[in-house]
């Protein structure tokens, strides 16, 4: 993969997929996979504006978020600053250059988005694994997970004006890790196969219970890929809007400019943004899975 | 048609296209088509919950509702029940027997929800001509015209429990009438064609600034099938909700039930309703324009 001339900052809440993405880079879980040279910084625990404490999905990943593995807390400490402060400080330092993949609740960037009025013009790109376009959520009918978790937060982040692509589960739900390749896996020499396949437990029991399917989305290695292989996708343009309360708090809303409005709208005048439609589901799996079985 | 054993009351407000509608149905606004035997009761004016006026569209369908043609207001009389009451009666007389098509917002038969425990059981169907699902908005990015008019009544109709059809803009933008059929209807012997050609005007208009388009979509015609011949749609099954507050006040989020949510959400135990998701277009706009060209 292309990554050696990116800069990338992964703003990840812990998650079975996002250790995915993580042994994807390279790296998996910075201390297992011996990496401390890559810093890690702490990210907020509440919402932007009400102030309440950020949603865990344990029945998804388990209690730790690391599938109930028990595993020993890292020694390391995280950098002093935090999430945001290190975003804004990255983004300074390599204008234009630093993507930052959003793999959790937005509430760091938009806070990053809050504290320097530069930040919009210095960050390269925002990848927001994130939403549910034209689709039913996955927390509710109306929300995806990501999103429902700081809705105020994501409509700060889909607004600001910086170059922003996000990739709903309209999309990751095309690329399905299934009950048979995960014993292929099991079986593989991949150094972080073992482990993976340990933590994959409780995920994959809660998409056979709430999905009634015998395999994992891989929702948050696909978002990775939007940043360093953007050409396995194709796009819209328009103007996303996220609903910030009600019976669909948390939904997300693309404007595709199809129909001139005789009146105003919420809208109207605000900058647009990238949305993933289509995907190459075969060629995402495939990078992925030779990844995990050879590194 | 085979419609000499329904009875349908039309539930409707002023409006280019209600015109082609109640013409398709063999009278036309009643009074020009010489109809006084067909009984018309007059509706709310207002919305159900906030009492707000309810609006109208004047740059689609002309300040009269009717293509600006300075028509002569009626000379017969509505008769004294108001629109609710005369829905409720009728459920009352012939259980099971009547279909309603809601061709406007939802008011008067969230009324007559609210006013009858029993009209719900008694009622055979009721056809909305509303929503927009998982497609954008009319009115804006969020929300059709009916449901926005008063989405706290079209709350209510949804999830009220009665045999309940819902045709959204996603299946009725698939109807169009061209500018060259205008045409051809203006050479036609149909009895109302030189009529109806002339309140046209404004709703070609309207299209061809606000969609880019050369011919009109035939929403209400559209809905009124979906009442008489309901093999020439395909629907889904499932749970509508209504958003009544923010900025995607009026949007319609059918839930799908594919997946099972761990949590309670507003769209639980709620009763399902049918949603048009195809549309045989040929098929409709030929029994159409026969229809017009004939009568």
């Amino acid at each position: 993969m292309a990554t050696d001339l990116k800069k990338i900052i992964i703003d990840t809440d812990p998650g079975v997929d996002k250790i995915f993405t993580l042994c994807f880079c390279g790296f998996l879980l910075l201390e297992i996979a011996g990496r401390t040279d890559v810093p890690v910084a702490e990210g907020s625990h509440v919402t932007i504006t009400q102030g309440t404490k950020l949603r865990i999905a344990d029945f998804v990943h388990g209690a730790d978020g690391l599938g109930n593995q028990n595993f020993h807390p890292p020694k390391g400490k995280p950098i002093k600053q935090s999430a945001a402060d290190f975003i804004v400080e990255q983004a300074n330092l390599y204008p234009g250059k630093i993507t930052v993949v959003a793999l959790g609740p937005l509430t760091n960037i938009a806070l990053a988005i809050q504290q320097d009025p530069a930040f919009v013009k210095n960050i390269g790109q925002i990848v927001i694994l994130g939403g549910a376009f034209a689709v039913n959520g996955n927390v509710n009918p109306a929300a995806e997970a990501n999103i429902f978790g700081d809705p105020d937060a994501a409509d700060i982040v889909f607004t600001c004006g910086a170059d922003v692509v996000a990739v709903g589960i309209n999309v990751t739900h095309q690329v399905v890790m299934t009950d048979a390749d995960r014993d292929k896996l099991v079986c593989s020499n991949g150094k972080h196969a073992q482990y993976l396949c340990k933590i994959l437990e409780v995920y994959f029991s809660y998409h056979h219970d709430a999905y009634n399917t015998k395999g994992v989305y891989l929702h948050d290695p696909t978002a990775l890929l939007v940043a360093v292989n953007p050409s396995l996708f194709t796009y819209m343009e328009g103007v996303v809007r996220v609903q910030t309360s009600g019976i669909t708090r948390g939904l997300t809303l693309l404007y595709n400019k199809q129909k001139r409005f005789a009146e105003i709208t919420e809208w109207s005048d605000k900058p647009s943004v990238k949305v993933a439609v289509t995907v190459d589901a075969p060629a995402v799996y495939k990078l992925f899975m030779d990844r995990l079985m050879d590194s």
